[in-house]
């Protein structure tokens, strides 16, 4: 094995400058390295897909968040799947199926400090497929989830709304939505994934903001009003949901994608007092806070997989670490249709 | 009495149009009308004192709300207390001091029908006086206490910070805070407003928003950042409070004054994904939700009014009826110091 590693070459993608809106050719840049054979308790892992989010525009801008941004220069960071091609950790062998936040490079070296703060753990692809592990089981899963279960209490009978709903989290929301006795209705763009996610998924209803009106799609759609909103995308949609709430009702603040590539300021929801009329709760939710409940979650998701109440779509985009910067555009272009995962290697 | 009371006139004001930015004189109509003996099961009040509060100026407009606007020609709604001076109801007698709605006028005739519905009820001036009860022990002193308390769940050792500090909701805001054992920072209009809230109420800081930057207040009075901010005025405060809070903190959405009188639309909280960042939570109250419960919540406040631990201001104009347009606009411009109080006749 060692003599195979040593051979191998690592293509990388570093942030070169933080991006002015959308980011460019001119934020990335490629790098190559020799891999290395890990040092003693390391493993070393073979990047086989990426998951690519909204949250990643956020990491490529200074300033604090819930993590710190990625430094210029580092390589970019990414969540995904892998394989374990060389290991000098007792708990992993060469073959296993690991997921973490590898970055978007083919081979991610992990020293033996990040292995012991559980940076990457085995995975079982008789629960889900590869992608499936980075879609339904894995972050956007977990956060539809958690901000769902949690943030929202969903109560039998309610009407839930979400948007992005074509997305790796909406599909999630509303497909547990359904489950817990909801309505449940998506606000996405186009009519292929509002189709899909009422026919495959078994939405009560999509709204296409693309081509209609969300407030008479919301007036047709939810004749009780609405008692949770998982908002995705933030902006104008944001704001007209807040004009349909009704009392008591939850609205779960999970991203603001309409506005990620803004060189204005972000739009606050000017129909905020409607929090008050209706003594509703505008709340934010971090996945990474309900980690030590993955596997339960993971466990459940992974049922309703196998039992057919849930179904899950990955877009899958071939070319690895030299087509990541146009295919994380696509997120922001609204041109992905379901989980948005970069191919890295054959699985 | 019957004699009596014929001769009575009762002055009014009432809504004669909609305001577009702030009240004038066009919008108000006074009126008289005699004053007629109360029908079986009614009570006739005469008013003693008006309660002038921010929520008024959105009453005048049209559209849902948590409660209907006034209409055009009606008595504009105002909370307040006043006298007995007729009764033909078992539960009511001559001279009983008593806490409703009675409106801008001198009197209130409150038929069987609303008396039923518990429009008024008897108040002990052993417990404060008549303008204490529209104050601490009255609906601004239950929105703070309630908001805080319910909405807020104050820990001790947390830092609560409160606008419109030296206002009706916020001087009881700040004392329940620091009784629940919280450092407590105001953010009040001009030194004398400061200077009482921290020397007369207790609050550990207070920071004038017309002379001074309240970034930088916030920073040198909360060290450990904000658990949380009850909001009272929205606008350029809020979003300047939301850069500042911590981990799972609570924004509590009580008013906004600083909107009110906006010709243009409310200005929505743009760093509102300060949510999303802190898993934080921005929510509602209406303080009609917890009507219930007003009775232990004033026995609590007449205690500390009672043992020392709590004041209270009011600014009380003399006036009655006519002067109310005037006093109205005093809170807009935030001249008035302490709860604003509007005399209608001797206690």
């Amino acid at each position: 094995m060692t003599a195979t590693l040593t051979t191998l070459v690592n293509h990388q993608a570093r942030l070169a400058a933080r991006p002015v809106g959308m980011a460019t050719a001119a934020n990335w840049q490629f790098t190559e390295e020799a891999v290395a054979e890990p040092a003693e308790g390391g493993v070393l892992v073979k990047v086989l897909a990426l998951s690519l989010d909204p949250a990643m525009r956020g990491w490529m801008n200074e300033g604090k968040s819930y993590i710190p941004p990625v430094a210029i220069g580092e390589v970019m960071r990414a969540g995904g799947i892998g394989r374990v091609v060389a290991s000098k950790h007792p708990d992993f062998a060469v073959g296993d199926t690991v997921s973490g936040t590898p970055g978007v490079q083919e081979y991610w070296s992990v020293p033996a400090a990040q292995v012991a703060r559980s940076s990457l753990s085995k995975i079982d692809l008789a629960l889900g497929s590869v992608t499936q592990w980075l879609n339904v089981l894995g972050m956007p899963g977990m956060t539809g989830y958690f901000g769902l279960m949690d943030v929202g209490q969903p109560q039998p009978g309610e009407t839930v709304v979400v948007s992005g709903a074509a997305g790796a989290v909406g599909q999630t929301v509303g497909q547990i939505a359904k489950i817990s006795g909801c309505r449940v209705v998506g606000i996405a763009g186009g009519a292929a994934k509002c189709d899909w996610v009422v026919r495959e998924l078994g939405f009560d209803a999509c709204i296409d903001y693309k081509t209609g009106s969300v407030r008479e799609g919301l007036k047709q759609h939810c004749p009780k009003g609405v008692d949770i909103y998982f908002d995705n995308v933030g902006g104008e949609i944001l704001d007209t949901v807040l004009t349909r709430i009704n009392l008591k009702a939850r609205i779960i603040i999970c991203g603001a994608i309409s506005q990620y590539n803004n060189t204005t300021p972000v739009a606050g929801p000017k129909n905020y007092l409607s929090l008050l009329v209706n003594r509703a709760r505008m709340e934010g939710i971090v996945v990474f806070d309900y980690a030590q409940r993955y596997p339960l979650a993971i466990a459940e998701m992974a049922a309703y997989l196998k039992d057919g109440r849930m179904k899950s779509k990955e877009d899958i985009v071939p070319g690895g670490v030299a087509a990541f910067p146009d295919t994380l555009n696509k997120l922001f272009s609204g041109e992905n249709f379901g989980k948005l995962v970069l191919q890295v290697a054959e699985a």
